[in-house]
């Protein structure tokens, strides 16, 4: 808009339009929803956004984001310390969780490698993974790690810094997705789902 | 999650999810990405959102977002007072605004007819449409309304309520998309680009 009458309204949409996935017609849109709804719920918005990098932290153990040092599962005793859960991003903690399939518990890469990235190992938390495993009585560490090319280049160098370790390196098994259907299967994931094949 | 840990972004992803268009999962993707962005863009958003309802105020002429009143279209004089443009919400004038093609001024109706969802023509600013046209000297009244159940049948309402002014009341073309393709037009479309086909 050319006019004066809209620059509150511009700024705003110029900011959402930098969240991922949202794009400047949508950003339009979220703009005036939040103007057309109660004010209470942009005050109440504000407040949370204000705050959260105050109220959020590092967990020092795993890397992951919390309110209080060490986190609720770092600091929580009915969870499992000899199993480890390595995860790319503390967002994917919060996949497993919902699971509730998982009861050990977690550190965060930081990363996958990535050298036409500059992501090189050193810019990952394995050091800090090397000295959990030895002071935790860490008995094995599952990489929950995405099935990608950088997902299977840092599992990759993982097991190998971990061979001189007494944990055991496991990873997620890949294949068809639950529900899924074989025919509208990719190649590469219908070759794992081969690959490891279970018996019956 | 469980734990007490992550209650800050939980309540952030609950925020984001009321948000049009956004499902949890879309929601936790936001809140993790303005957790690991600078925290000077979560400020910056958090104070846009905060001054939002305050900033913006409604024109006490046309009925459009506005910093201050009369809007920057209403105050402008070298906007053509004769030409009045009639939309449902103030965010289509942004889009008639970003098209160049219209140097008339605006009426923000604030809805469309819609008798199942309780919304008669009293809800609507037509009373003050009528009284902009007898005394603004308005000639010429174009309705900027969806091509939709609800646009047609508050076109049509509007169209004889303003039968007694001296106003002419006009209605933007309906048909074929800019750069569309026939074989993928709808059929009502299509029958509408018949209708209104022009002389070449």
């Amino acid at each position: 808009m050319s006019g004066r009458g809209l620059d509150a309204i511009d700024r705003l949409v110029e900011l959402l339009s930098k969240l991922p996935g949202i794009g400047k017609k949508s950003a339009g849109r979220l703009a005036y929803h939040i103007l057309d709804a109660d004010p209470g719920y942009s005050r109440m918005l504000a407040a949370e956004l204000a705050a959260l990098h105050s109220a959020i932290r590092r967990c020092s153990r795993c890397g992951s984001y919390t309110e209080v040092d060490p986190c609720s599962v770092c600091s929580d005793p009915g969870r499992d310390g000899s199993i480890l859960c390595v995860v790319e991003r503390p967002q994917d903690i919060r996949v497993i969780e919902e699971s509730r399939e998982f009861r050990g518990r977690f550190h965060v890469l930081g990363g996958l490698i990535a050298p036409l990235e500059g992501v090189g190992p050193d810019k990952l938390t394995i050091g800090r993974l090397l000295s959990r495993i030895r002071h935790e009585g860490v008995k094995e560490v599952i990489l929950a790690l995405n099935p990608t090319v950088e997902g299977d280049t840092t599992a990759l160098y993982i097991g190998k810094v971990l061979r001189d370790t007494d944990a055991e390196v496991t990873r997620l098994a890949s294949g068809l997705p639950v529900g899924g259907d074989l025919e509208y299967t990719d190649r590469l994931t219908l070759a794992r789902s081969f690959r490891g094949r279970v018996r019956l």
